[in-house]
Order: C-alpha cells, then sequence, then structure tokens
C-alpha cells in the first residue's frame, strides 16, 4: 500500500507558511506501514492541481491532499478531484446544514461563499469534520483502469490531524488488509563523522530489510542512527528493535550517549547523580553554553553548582586563581577546572578553554581547545582537540565535545 | 522565469524532518521575482529522483534540487543529474583536495567515503562550498529540446542557504534577463506582540506596493518588520528602502534594536563600547544563556568580563555574597548584580533570577522573573516581570529581556 501527500496553497510555494503537514502526515503513514514516496506542494491553482493529482495516482493507491477546501474561491480542491474523476460537483443538502448550524452557534450569518463548501464530487463521500466547517472527501478514481482513493483534508493542522487520525488511516489500513506495527528507536553518538558512523557499521545497513537502518545528523545534539521495524504486533516490533539496538551497540560502543529524548546533557547528569556527586563549570570560549546546557534540564539543580563564564584574563586569575601564562593552554584549562571544583564548592569541576576565531589568539589557530576534569580525590586530567567550522560551530561543538569527556571518563570509573 | 524546487531525504517523507528548504527557497524565489509553482519532497532512491527531476524539468526553467550530497551511499543525487543529463560521474582532483583540505584542518583521517563528494556529472559546474564538504553543482540539461538549468545545494539549511544567496539567485536572474535589483531589510523590535505591531503600522502595511512591508516572528531573535523594494538599480532600490526605514521608526521608536544581522547582544555591546565600560552577569534561572549570547558577538573580550550562572543558592551567597533570605526577590536580584560588578571587576553589572519552572519557587509562579541593573555611580536597579510560555521560552525570554532592558537604560543615559 503507498499514499502520497499533495499539499495545496500558494502561501507554501512562497515560503509565508512551512508546510508541517505532510511531514506529520508521512509520519503517520510509516507508523502505520504505508509506504509514502513522492509528497508536493502546489499552489491554489485548478489547472496545476488537476495535473499533479492525476500524476500522483499514477504512482500510488492513494492521496491525501491536503488544503484548498476553505470557502474562499481559490480554494479549489474539490474542483481539481472532480475533473480527475471526471465528474462534477453536487451540492449537498445535508452538508449546508451541517455549515448553517456551526454558524447559527458561533452566532454569525453565513457568507454565501460557505456553500461552496457543501459540494461533493457525484460519487464521493463525505468524511465528517466536527471541529470546523470544511468537511474532508473521499473519492474513488479509476486511472489507467485501477481503482485508486483520493482523500482531501483541511491545511488546518488540528481538523487534518483529527480527520486523518479517525478515518483516513483507518480506512487506509483496511483497504491494505495489513495490520503490522511499526515502530522507531534512535541511538544518538557523538564522537565520529557521519561516514565514519556509516562505515563502522555498513554491513548492518546493507543487510538491512527489518528493522531498517538510517543516518540523521542533528548538528549539536549529535549523529542519529534511526533503527524501525515492522511487526504483527508492537512486541514484536519493539523485540526486533532491541535486537538490532544491542547488535549496533556492540559495534558503535560507547560513542552512543543515548536514545530517543535522552540529550548529552541528561546523559552527564544521570551519571552525576547516581554518584552524588555535584558539578562546577568553568568556561572561557563557550562564554556559558555548557552551565545553559546542563541548566536546561528539569532538575538540574540537584547536581549542578553553577557556572563561572570567565571571558576575560583578570576573570579567570581574581576568581578562579588561574596562574597560567597563556589562556590557552593545559595549564590554563586544569587551573580553571580545579577553579571550579574549588569556587562553585562543587565535586567534580571541568573546564573549557580556547580560540573561537574568528581570529588566531596565544598564536594557536581557530578551533583549538583544550578541556580538563577534577574529579573527586584524582590529579586533573586535561586533553586537546581540534574543532572544525566557524566561531559558531566551534563553540557549539566544544560544548558538547565537554560534555560527551565528562560522560566518557565517568563510565571509566565503573 | 519559473524555478522549481525538488527537496531528496526519506527523512522528509518519514516526517523525521520537517522541510523548511523548500520554503525558505520560495521565498527567495518570489523576493527576485522569480515564479515557482511545484515544490516536491522524494526519498534517498535513484529511480524516483531521476522521475521527479525529469518531469519538474518539462515545466520549469530550473529546478533547486535540495540534499542528497552527503558522503554516505545513500546521497544520490549527483548521479540522479547526471543520468538525467545522459552522462556519467568524474572525480575532480581540485574537489578531493579541497575536500581533504577541510578534514586535514579538522586533524582526521579522510573516510574513502568521502570521496564521492568530489564527483561530478560530466559537463557540469561546480558551486562551491566554503563552509561545508558538499561541493554544489550546477548543469545544464536539453528537455524535449530545451535547455533547463538544475542546481544541486546541500540539504544542510546554513550551507544551502549560503550557496542560494551567492550563486543560485544571481544565476538565475543573470538568466531571465531582469535587470530589477531587489533589496530587503529587516527592522528588529523587541517589546511587542505581532499583532501590536500590526495595529502600529497598519496604514504603512496597507499602502504597501514597492516597498512592501511584511512580518516575521523570530522567537528569541525578536519580531522582524521586513521591508522589500525593487529599483532599477541598487542604489534606487537602497533609496527606497531608507525612505520607509525612516518613516517605521518614527513610528516603532525604540522597539528597534537592530536591522539584519545586528543582534540584541550586539546592540548592548555596540553601547558599553562606545561608554568604555566593561559588563558583568549573574545569572539565575537562565544558567550562562545570557553570557553565551554576550559571547557569540566576535570582539566580545573587549567589552565581556565574564558570566557567574549562581544556579545554587550557596552559590549566590559564597561567591557573588548574596544575603537576600529568597532568591527570587528584589533584594536577590540586585545583590547580584551587584555582585558580578564586584566579583568580575565590572563596570556594569547586570543580573536576572526567577522561577523557569517545571515547579513553582519560593511561594512564586513560573515565569516570574527579576532583573536588575547596577551602573557606575548609580544606586542598582529593579525590575520585575512576568514571562510567558514553558521552561525553554521563560529562560529564552529572561535571557533577550535583561539585555533589552540594559540596552534602553543605557540610551536614557543619552
Amino acid at each position: 500500500m503507498r499514499c502520497d501527500v499533495l499539499a495545496i496553497g500558494t502561501e507554501l510555494l512562497l515560503g509565508q507558511i512551512v508546510d508541517t503537514n505532510s511531514a506529520w502526515i508521512g509520519e503517520q503513514l510509516a507508523t502505520a506501514g504505508i509506504d509514502t514516496f513522492d509528497h508536493r506542494k502546489v499552489g491554489d491553482n485548478l489547472p496545476r492541481m488537476v495535473t499533479a493529482l492525476r500524476d500522483l495516482l499514477r504512482g500510488a493507491d492513494a492521496v491525501i491532499v491536503c488544503g484548498g477546501l476553505g470557502p474562499t474561491p481559490d480554494d479549489v480542491t474539490r474542483d481539481a478531484i472532480a475533473q480527475v474523476m471526471g465528474t462534477t460537483l453536487e451540492r449537498r443538502p445535508e452538508l449546508i446544514e451541517h455549515i448553517a448550524s456551526l454558524f447559527g452557534t458561533r452566532g454569525r450569518d453565513m457568507p454565501a461563499n460557505n456553500l461552496r463548501q457543501a459540494d461533493v464530487p457525484v460519487g464521493g463521500d463525505v468524511i465528517p469534520n466536527p471541529i470546523g466547517t470544511a468537511p474532508g472527501l473521499q473519492c474513488e478514481v479509476t486511472i489507467d483502469g485501477a481503482t485508486r482513493v483520493v482523500y482531501a483534508v483541511p491545511g488546518v493542522p488540528y481538523e487534518m490531524q483529527q480527520m486523518v487520525t479517525d478515518h483516513v488511516l483507518p480506512d487506509l489500513l483496511e483497504r491494505s488488509g495489513e495490520r503490522a506495527v511499526i515502530l522507531s528507536r534512535s541511538l544518538k553518538t557523538w564522537g565520529t563523522s557521519e561516514s565514519g558512523l556509516a562505515e563502522m557499521i555498513a554491513d548492518r545497513v546493507d543487510a538491512q530489510t527489518n528493522p531498517t537502518i538510517a543516518f540523521l545528523a542533528r548538528g549539536i545534539e549529535g549523529l542519529y542512527v534511526r533503527v524501525t521495524a515492522k511487526g504483527q504486533t508492537e512486541e514484536e516490533a519493539r523485540e526486533l528493535i532491541e535486537t538490532e539496538e544491542r547488535a549496533l551497540r556492540g559495534v558503535l560502543g560507547d560513542l552512543v550517549f543515548g536514545i530517543d529524548d535522552e540529550t548529552m546533557e541528561h546523559a552527564v547528569l544521570t551519571r552525576l547523580h547516581a554518584r552524588g556527586w555535584t558539578l562546577g563549570i568553568a568556561e572561557s570560549l563557550t562564554g556559558g553554553l555548557v552551565g545553559a546546557r546542563i541548566a536546561d534540564v528539569p532538575g538540574a539543580s540537584a547536581t549542578f553548582r553553577g557556572s563561572l563564564a570567565s571571558y576575560a584574563t583578570e576573570v579567570k586569575r581574581d576568581v578562579l586563581g588561574v596562574t597560567a601564562e597563556h589562556v590557552v593552554s593545559r595549564e590554563c584549562a586544569e587551573e580553571m577546572a580545579t577553579g571550579a571544583q574549588r569556587v562553585l564548592g562543587a565535586d567534580v569541576g571541568i573546564s573549557a578553554t580556547g580560540v573561537a576565531g574568528p581570529t588566531p589568539q596565544d598564536g594557536q589557530p581557530i578551533g583549538t581547545v583544550w578541556f580538563a576534569m577534577a574529579l573527586p580525590g584524582l590529579p586533573v586530567e586535561s586533553v586537546q582537540t581540534r574543532l572544525p567550522g566557524d566561531r559558531f560551530r566551534v563553540r557549539q561543538f566544544a560544548t558538547i565535545s565537554l560534555l560527551n569527556l565528562l560522560r566518557l571518563r565517568l563510565d571509566a570509573m565503573q
């Protein structure tokens, strides 16, 4: 079963509105195990809608048309479907009543234009709209001798979502005769590039049928490996995912810092909390980003003491007690970490200092970053790295990289 | 001239990512006076990409293909374009060098997969990518006897945007033979709602022909009033914009904090720098966000001393010298501001303390925030506000609101 999507609206083409509807529909179709291969946007233009719809129906068993069901003259989805069916529109008395009653309850006169929303292609069915005036449509069409189905739903997201959930998906599943359940899980990684990741699990990706494996690059949030499985039952789908997850974790090891909603800061806080340790941060090039991410987690206050963005050299010296001559150096990073531990009264102190750009500093090129970690009862540790990109990216990557280092260090203590 | 858009990526069809790129491109095309009638999304599937591209090129003079230029085997945009051109790919030595040099500066080995990004259809041209490894493509194609052009740009938004702005739009305008120059400028505001803004300038918006006026809500970045003008020359377009800008500023007054690339943090730093004053920050609920935004401005180090995210109450007391009983209070905010001034050795100290949620604190509801400012030689000042939304939005709004308060306060001193 394949169902494609046609979104209607000149405002979508002009970028006045971002089409989030077709992404939402795509996700629902995928979860229901229905293929979707071609999504299109066209403007409020009858000939172009007819062409696009006819074209999509040549490849797909069904098409969901989203938008163009309003009352104004440029809402022509009804007309387009009638043309593709080779029929005309008829005005349905029961719909006139529904629309009039909605206007009645709203205490307003009904503009004559609204009667257009009572028009239905001859031979088509109505999908009720309990929350708006625009009824949906469900129409069978014969294309090249095959029977296809067109669903028309409103462009207003919550009306569309209710109609797709309550009516379109059940109808599609009934037509497909399938009762499959689709689940997916994202393994979130940090520490290698997308192509590096792809090479590590190339054989698993190549062999993919069920579950399937895909990569998603989410910038500062990490690189995700997404596993999607199809089963006869939810239990079967979950078991397929868990088996694949174990295999992937076997290859990816500690590159994986979490799944689904688990962020890097969540991973760090969980590990600290388990040991009953508090965290203090001293940041230079990141200017407060590391603390801001940590503080983003609800409940962070149990663990997070605070962060000092010691941007000026004098602040590093006067507040943190740094004595190192150069601020981009191992010594400075280490003194910042122990300073954070002491000044903020934290069990664990971590730090980042480096060159974000736009110009080199201390004779060090842009992207040079020193990280340090001071853990209870252990000598302070530090590591240097070279991060890619411009000022913005260097600061972002430094933030997640520092947190990742702490995560790995805490795991290594177990 | 008509240019359509083809977005590539199975993750777009599955709704894992919303396709914002084609909306952005559509907006740019509209601003440049180029028609766009058909936007499509297809997955990482070679035959379907070829079919869609060929089909679009039958109707449009040009097509922008967005995505599928990455290094992994499922990135097949290059192959699809070569097929539509009826040619093969050749590996370009200069691109190998570019990609290798990017990996070189990162001090990492280059995975063999990345060499695929050096492949170009025979007869095609390269669009340089100064900020990423994926080069863009510009290829002429003959369809039904007519010459069309295909541009391939990366799916990463900022790489795509730079390529479209610097290369694709100028090339399209040159091909269209149009010599009109389109310029636009955004007046960035903070302090009122979109409908409030709309009411203030309703008569100017209604009278719009050239320049046109539009609103853009950009969350934490502010509400933008965008002025777009078309002229025979750049000078003519610029003069139209500047006349309108003066008129709008007359109505909007100090709601406008900057234009185009000027951010709120830029506005604050410029004003402080003009007085030769340095800035120190004490943050509680924002956890470091205020400092992080300030540090985001290149050259911030001349003015920004640092920021203390004093998340734990003990850090407020021990490091900043706060004595106030309640942390969500006028007294606490004021002591934090003077503490930041003193401890960070700054001329100006500012602070924010409040309740971000998820639960109320100190008997205060979520969204209650106290701001304070300590300016040289003046008594410390403070203000309370109630911010809307959830934890994320409260922290974001608190950040820009604190900076906006300082901006207005500095302007009032002139």
